[in-house]
């Protein structure tokens, strides 16, 4: 039996985790909603977030979802416990995989003095110390730095890999800056956890930036984490036999051409037939 | 008489127009909001942008306004009809009056040939062509940029004039990547109009890079613009006598702290007294 995952964001981010779901536990059907009238949520209230959350929840558990996937980090950090209380199916965030990944990273480096992360993420998602929390509560001490940039560099399609040198010098400057203040601000960092699902598309120039920084720790996606904690949940073995993927459906809730157009830069697969849904205001 | 002007953005945005408005029409009574609770305006649809511009138009007209400023470009875009038709009392937006201030610059350099505007705004802005239409009813031929990464560059503080020399170099080739991109689509560019009410704060950076591109066409802000249009619709006469300034009030429908601290660097002088408003979800 092949089990339903449901999998929202407030906009395209989400599809990073979808990306490694495709990748880790292929063969589920899927069902992606990009809640795009109403991004960011990172800049609304709480009540609000919880009151958009919960129905992009119950959409998808009403399109057929028998697990759910909260692939937002403000909607993780907000709405994650009333979303469980609603819906009777397991429901997981982004934080814990992630920091639980961390974890492991610094203790398989045997960092033993060097139990700092250092999370980056947007402004609203430093601003719940929702990371912190997290940390905390596996040993881990946080430290939050907010990259209002690089959400905006990642939509522009300005990568450091990419193609044009103008535009890649851009992105790499704005990550030494941001690197380089979290760096100065927490010397002990024995990892660095991508705190916003538009990051990992910069994973290999956040990589390469610390190297150039002299600070070359591991650097943990929680899209991947998150991943593989569904993969556990749902008790999948890796390295089977070959597999048929399952279907894979996308609803939005504003323009379906610029969430097809943007979404196959997050999914890294062509992001078709998207369908208009609309949950009110 | 001073007259009480009413002046409302979705961010902070909208103080520029305000510091324009101040050294325009000093005397005047002012009283800002700033719809913070709501912000961007800019990604969200025409009926809810016209729901949340009028009652914020209401809420400064019920707070003693006379004349009211629409100091934001998405909701002069898409809300000015319908607030104008709603209150009794002068309603300007900040469109018109920068292609006006557009089309007397072209006039001036005698570009017989250089009709052509080329715009900076957001994406939203650019999406509803509001530049287009208002540039094309004054015989202007309007080229329409996005530049997504200058709001948060000037969130950031990365200002090219600034003390840091590191962020000051991600700015200047932000704008040479993105002034570059768009004379190369209008090369017949004889004015440039900043068409977002955050690049006030660039003017400087974008005069020099224009000049850098080998084309320094003058730099058009609506928000200089406007107030000079609020001036004759009061008739103010210039260079009188030594005036009083008046009363300046200011609220916000979200922190009053950031509001404080960020809209400081956009008035230019410190915003104090915040109020906090609930206008509503």
């Amino acid at each position: 039996m092949r089990p339903t995952i449901g999998v929202f964001d407030s906009g395209f981010g989400g599809l990073t985790v979808l990306r490694e779901l495709l990748s880790g536990v292929p063969d589920a059907h899927y069902v992606y909603l990009g809640d795009t009238a109403r991004l960011p949520y990172g800049s609304k209230s709480r009540e609000t977030i919880v009151r958009y959350a919960l129905s992009s929840g119950r959409f998808l558990h009403e399109h057929g979802a028998e697990l759910l996937v909260v692939a937002c980090n403000t909607a993780t950090a907000l709405a994650l416990h009333e979303i469980r209380a609603e819906l009777p199916i397991p429901v997981l965030g982004v934080i814990d995989p992630g920091t639980r990944a961390a974890a492991r990273a610094c203790a398989a480096a045997a960092l033993g003095q060097r139990r700092g992360v250092l999370v980056l993420a947007t402004q609203a998602t430093v601003e719940s110390h929702a990371y912190a929390r997290s940390c905390a509560s596996a040993g881990l001490e946080a430290t939050e730095k907010a990259c209002p940039l690089l959400v905006p560099l990642v939509e522009e399609g300005w990568m450091p890999d990419g193609s044009r040198a103008d535009t890649s010098v851009v992105t790499s400057q704005v990550l030494r800056i941001y690197l380089g203040e979290a760096l100065e601000q927490a010397p002990a960092t024995g990892a660095v956890l991508l705190g916003c699902t538009h990051y990992p598309l910069l994973r290999g120039a956040i990589e390469r930036t610390l190297g150039e920084l002299g600070h070359p720790v591991p650097v943990i996606d929680s899209a991947q984490a998150t991943a593989e904690v569904v993969a556990e949940e749902l008790g999948v073995r890796r390295g089977g036999g070959p597999v048929t993927p399952g279907r894979c459906e996308f609803f939005a809730t504003d323009s379906v051409a610029k969430f097809g157009r943007l979404g196959t830069r997050f999914l890294g697969r062509p992001v078709e037939d998207v369908r208009l849904v609309d949950l009110g205001g």
